[in-house]
């Protein structure tokens, strides 16, 4: 369901545990840039209000995480600050073609594997975090990745045929899996 | 309340009425780019919680006006376009002083005024409007604007002393004046 090319490695879990509070600070940035992602979509697609209709509740769910996670670090007494981000999101941004109508497939749906990636990272946190009450949290946000990721296929569907798509979202699932073995270094929640 | 330095000349009502399909279609690109503008704030201090957690319910709530447009729109027919903007955003923009933190004050108060110059005009088409649905419906989005218009100023006084905020929302309200009676051509929510 997710399309990914790669399962996330076992020692990401470990790496997770170890730095715990980098990790909630740099979720919080990931929910920020996932509203400002489909908010930019907005921008740039304006006149497809279909497509913008789409967007819309995502942006506010992506506000609304964003605040959840901000309220978990003052509950834990964790400072939110600038975090440098890890080089996947740069990365997979390189992918997107340069030309339209091609770009708007390809930042729809690098925009669907991030939340399929996230989706994926959630899932792992709620079932093997040994801090349960962060293990509950992650379950709950888990579903809104998934619907997401469907809604930014479903999409890229409007600008190309449901062949180029399934052909284009099989090359860059394959190239964000490569992107992510990569990124082992600072633990992030895409790294 | 509003701190505007000027009142809009009645002739504006007579062109909107004259126009009034691309003055709505103006108001859907204006509710975005109020929405886009909170954001942006929230990216460029996101350090600052809460600041952030008073602008996020702002985003969601322009966005939630844009789709109340856009469905405006639908149910008259019209169909929802690019449109060359006017001058007066841009003009706004470069009275904004470059260095931190005169900056921050300058983006939150000339924030404050355009949504002080919409609160305005949404009066005057509520009252003045002779398409009682329409105004009506600016009756039900002025509040929100002056409300807004009061966070901003408040944020603005987390950068500077309350009284460097009068001094400067002053010269700021006076330009804007003077920037939107020059503002007469295309047609617009403000111009």
């Amino acid at each position: 369901m997710l399309n990914l090319a790669s399962a996330t490695q076992t020692d990401w879990l470990q790496r997770v545990e170890r730095d715990i509070d980098v990790v909630l600070i740099d979720h919080a940035h990931c929910e920020k840039k996932a509203a400002g992602t489909a908010m930019n979509l907005i921008f740039a697609y304006v006149e497809q209000t279909e497509l913008v209709r789409a967007l819309e509740p995502i942006v506010v769910e992506e506000l609304e995480h964003f605040r959840m996670v901000l309220d978990l670090l003052d509950q834990r007494g964790i400072r939110f600050r600038r975090l440098k981000p890890g080089p996947y999101g740069r990365k997979l941004h390189d992918a997107i073609r340069k030309q339209e109508p091609a770009r708007a497939v390809d930042r729809l749906l690098v925009a669907a594997l991030i939340e399929a990636r996230s989706c994926e990272r959630f899932s792992l946190l709620r079932d093997h975090l040994s801090d349960r009450e962060l293990a509950r949290f992650y379950g709950d946000l888990f579903e809104c990745e998934a619907r997401h990721h469907t809604t930014y296929v479903r999409l890229a569907e409007r600008f190309a045929t449901a062949d180029q798509i399934r052909v284009r979202l099989s090359e860059l699932a394959r190239y964000e899996a490569e992107v992510i073995a990569r990124c082992d270094w600072p633990t992030r929640m895409h790294s």
